[in-house]
């Protein structure tokens, strides 16, 4: 296996984005009775066993989970023997139920979540959904919704598989929520992020931050220094987003850049690329409260679109040349128009907003200035070490994102609806787990 | 001059992409008399002297443009003591006819055009246009419709300016045509055919290859050496093209390469690519004979997107990955779906068409497979020298690529037409200027 994964890497495009490596099977678990053989489309040691103690799986793909969730999981009923969680069973339908709790199995680590941030992702799913959250078995995880949900989190080990001997119990972690398949050309390239079967624990399966206890395979897993609090590290997770959009863009320091958005992806991006150097950051933002949340972060100047006109502003500031790199961090038609047009020649525009619907570009306007886009998904492998390293040397300092911090029992109010109807006031609203207890 | 050049250079941003770094300002002739002062728009020591043997400018931004065109530039009048021209002047309007012979100036050549391509712009003028060319008084040349085109050429050097030591009369040359103003930020970035004010001989003013004469400024004339007959020396400016855009790719050898028309830019891209290495170029065409001219200029396949689903080829011939760069020479939007589907995550396309107007894409097929998009423009510095290079030394032998030769009374029947008729049977149209005399 290991020479296999080195002749790939020999093959890879060596260009001058930064790699990582690391890629491959991930055998995870035992499998349940129900993940049969008879699943083409599950790659041979790739299914995570979802062994609740000896129970069968709560959500899974069989004709089985429909009995499970009429039995013990119906809405607001709690069994004592179990734990609790928030589930999601589809738009404006999440749930607090008690359900097992999983068994930690081979290569894996089991978990107490501390502090779980409450992600754009979430609310999309809860306001839209379900969009990523899938209503047919995951092909990895095999699960589907009702599904337990959070995916930026923070825990205290509770106990490690096996196998497992770089990891002890009582120590802080974070988990990297990206599933994989390993098997498609995007896993054999290096790019798990871009898996053709991807998925994200706490919204594809395989447990979410908004429970009491839950499993993670042991490579998902980063151990946080002491000098990061429980909550900063919940923070790592959409920091780390911004951090490898950075480092896959033509980021160079002197670069003049404009953000669209300054919501916590981009306060996240601004914050990421100041810690990184970058002296000349503009942030394009239609809400008050977060232009001066951007302000605070250090923004050289803060715009709003509505009011002034952000490509000749970006002009003037540059001597008429455009800035030299956008960050799409609203994914909204006349942010992208006003981007591409504030551009410099050969100028590149990083979209990391995911949109759910077409957009339109004037491809002679990437023509005639030579402009770039580009896409960037998630993170890779080097992202949150390189986050927890910035947040343990004190170039990131994010606690100002965290603008409330609530109980998991008052989510759905005070979590998911605050940050739906009071938008401008919120940046990231935590959720401490200890607190419900 | 040269130390601002110098500063400015070392200020560049360095990417991995290779650079030129010749800027600047260029002076050239003499000003006409109606080149006054007070045009603001024009840069000091920047417009082109258009004097024609004493006579005013046979078009220009002033009022004496339209008497000059209603006397002496009547349709199909020659008059003996000028020259023969081709001249557009609007949709389906193109005419033969007699115009003053330019005045070389300092720091020009004077040259008699040899062989004349008729490329794919020409057609669009003539079919859609007025487009690139002006029917206002361009910022840099000041000349405007009726305007002399062509500008993919070579010539003979009949004249050089007195301050021009290193081009002798009776050589061989090739003709560069970017116009650029050498102040604005793409130029003083480098990169000229970005130029905020761009234009292009043939197109946009200072005459073009469709005349018995015509001058040039010294940096934009390159020699031919002898091996490169004149006729193949006209296609140095489409090649260039090509050239252009894989030099700013992220091309590597080994990639398995889509490119999508096959066209004279597609083919000109499908022998590019094969002269710099690459062994997996696949060109999607739907005209059969254009189908056939990529088999023979080396593509290792050709598909009828109407006929085969060129996406999921692409994908089996890449064990499920996708290509690794698409350059898409078609323009269209069932192309550019098709071409983004095809690409591997983190692939590329490399957009070369000039579309005309709005494209609709997914930004969530770049977000979730890291897949990029860049537009290119034409040519910078070096392209010219490595394509001459390239085909002096038989890495590119473009011959086929020229599917009829005319005369210059012939254009608008056999050359024009011929190529808008009969698509599917022509590749490049050349004009022997030598044949109408």
């Amino acid at each position: 296996m290991v020479r296999l994964a080195a002749k790939i890497w020999r093959q890879l495009p060596h260009t001058g984005t930064p790699r990582y490596g690391v890629w491959g099977f991930r055998v995870f678990g035992q499998r349940t009775h129900f993940e049969s053989s008879n699943r083409s489309s599950m790659s041979i040691g790739f299914s995570r066993g979802l062994n609740y103690e000896n129970q069968p799986p709560y959500s899974s793909a069989t004709s089985h989970s429909s009995n499970l969730d009429s039995s013990i999981m119906a809405k607001g009923k709690f069994e004592s023997d179990d734990m609790k969680a928030l589930r999601y069973y589809g738009k404006e339908d999440i749930r607090l139920e008690r359900i097992p709790i999983p068994v930690c199995g081979k290569n894996q680590i089991k978990l107490k979540p501390a502090f779980v941030g409450i992600c754009g992702t979430d609310l999309h799913e809860y306001v839209h959904g379900p969009n990523l959250i899938p209503t047919t078995p995951h092909p990895i995880t095999k699960e589907k919704a009702p599904l337990v949900v959070g995916h930026e989190f923070t825990g205290v080990v509770e106990e490690v598989g096996e196998d497992v001997h770089d990891i002890k119990p009582g120590q802080h972690v974070v988990v990297q929520p990206i599933i994989y398949d390993g098997t498609c050309g995007a896993c054999k390239d290096g790019f798990i992020n871009c898996c053709y079967q991807n998925g994200f624990i706490g919204v594809s399966g395989w447990g979410g931050g908004f429970s009491e206890h839950m499993t993670a395979p042991r490579d998902a897993v980063y151990v946080l220094p002491e000098s990061i609090p429980m909550d900063i590290g919940a923070l790592i997770e959409p920091l780390s987003v911004a951090w490898h959009a950075i480092s896959i863009s033509p980021f160079k320091e002197d670069d003049t850049i404009l953000v669209l958005g300054g919501g916590p992806i981009g306060l996240a991006m601004l914050q990421c690329l100041i810690a990184r150097g970058a002296k000349n950051v503009i942030v394009s933002e239609v809400a008050a409260q977060r232009q001066q949340y951007a302000k605070n972060f250090g923004a050289k100047h803060v715009f709003d679109p509505t009011k002034v006109d952000v490509v000749q502003e970006c002009r003037d500031l540059t001597n008429g040349y455009g800035v030299d790199l956008v960050f799409d961090c609203a994914g909204v038609q006349v942010g992208l128009d006003a981007g591409v047009q504030a551009l410099r020649a050969r100028g590149t525009l990083v979209n990391v907003a995911v949109w759910g619907r077409k957009a339109t570009i004037l491809p002679d306007a990437f023509v005639f200035r030579e402009k770039r886009y580009m896409g960037t998904a998630t993170f890779v492998r080097g992202d949150f070490p390189a986050v927890i390293d910035a947040l343990a040397t004190g170039k990131l300092n994010p606690r100002n994102m965290i603008t409330s911090k609530i109980k998991l029992d008052d989510i759905e109010e005070h979590g998911y609806k605050a940050l739906i109807n009071e938008k401008d006031r919120h940046v990231k609203i935590m959720v401490d787990m200890s607190a419900q207890a």
